[in-house]
């Protein structure tokens, strides 16, 4: 399979974590995101949503990182959920963390990490910042004493919650604070193919990877 | 079936929608919202992630409103998508509302209709109404020479998408601006069921039905 993405996505990262977790032989199309390649025609012919991660598997092509993680546990039934009422709470997990969970964490990432100061819009950090800890308080109260998000195995709904947990730019969430979020972390980082978002896909901000040298 | 909403609640009334276009019987049991109903022990216990809709059926128990119109569409087979292509196209666009399109626009409208100005976080609301604006853009370009999101009839994606743009309140999309947008809104109107949500659903901020007499 190929997987449009980049070092920085961490939308794109959880797709690569789960095609790594379930052993999928796969490749890498790297978006140069920075240089605007996703406003591209080109881009936009393949997704007119405009977004990474996308997923090519034979003639199949998907967009929204939620999809694509139902798409490849219905396709190879692992980290899917282990009856109907599993699989309808990881989808409810994955809905949740694409509206209230990264869907806050991705922009105020965002914002901080990679938009000049001067560009920034006044205000928008904090707001976000709220969102997220109202966010982490769920999160965390839901892990207490529970070693998955669903049942007693790891799926695509943990694989996707934890997408942009790894990186080291600001993303409002503090693992010291969040003991819940903090073990979980721990215990995804020692699943097979866990690897560092920026291990696994080289970045596309300008100067990151020489900064690294 | 029982759906756990209340008026202002777009989110509810996509549920609620689905309900009365799938023919479907149901009741309401109405959340006091503003009076902080989603936060008590109760409600918490009935779903943790604090939020309405809820919807409840037999011994099932479903929150998200996406997890709950895939739910409807699967178990009555009625505005579902007509093949496993589509149904992974309205996931998708289900996924993109949540993410992209209600997930803002929900928060915009609640800052600037339910909470008093000064509480409200400087800088927010034109963040937000940027991101909204983005979004019309690829919801319009999508909509161009199409009637329904996903194939050639309504879906649970077309019901999803739709939540927020019937109300009063400012919600960042003008319909005058995205003439795509526009005519789907119509012609969504006029399905089987359709009704203005605070038709369908009183209203939770305080006084807000006495300033209707």
């Amino acid at each position: 399979m190929e997987l449009y993405g980049f070092g920085e996505s961490g939308n794109a990262f959880k797709v690569a974590f789960a095609l790594q977790a379930m052993d999928i032989d796969w490749r890498l199309r790297k978006v140069a995101f920075f240089a605007g390649e996703t406003r591209s025609a080109a881009f936009r012919n393949l997704n007119p949503m405009g977004e990474v991660p996308v997923l090519v598997d034979g003639d199949t092509v998907l967009s929204q990182s939620g999809v694509i993680l139902d798409y490849l546990a219905s396709k190879t039934g692992r980290f899917a959920g282990r009856s109907a009422t599993e699989r309808r709470e990881v989808l409810r997990w994955l809905f949740w963390d694409n509206h209230k969970f990264t869907g806050q964490i991705g922009p105020l990432r965002f914002l901080t990490a990679f938009l000049p100061e001067e560009k920034r819009p006044a205000g928008a950090v904090p707001f976000l910042e709220g969102r997220v800890k109202a966010a982490c308080k769920v999160l965390d109260t839901h892990l207490a004493g529970r070693e998955w998000l669903v049942g007693s195995a790891p799926t695509v709904a943990d694989l996707s919650l934890c997408g942009y947990l790894w990186y080291p730019e600001p993303h409002g969430v503090e693992r010291a604070l969040w003991p819940g979020i903090d073990a979980w972390l721990d215990r995804l980082a020692a699943l097979p193919g866990w690897q560092h978002p920026y291990d696994v896909m080289p970045r596309s901000f300008p100067g990151a990877d020489a900064r690294d040298k």
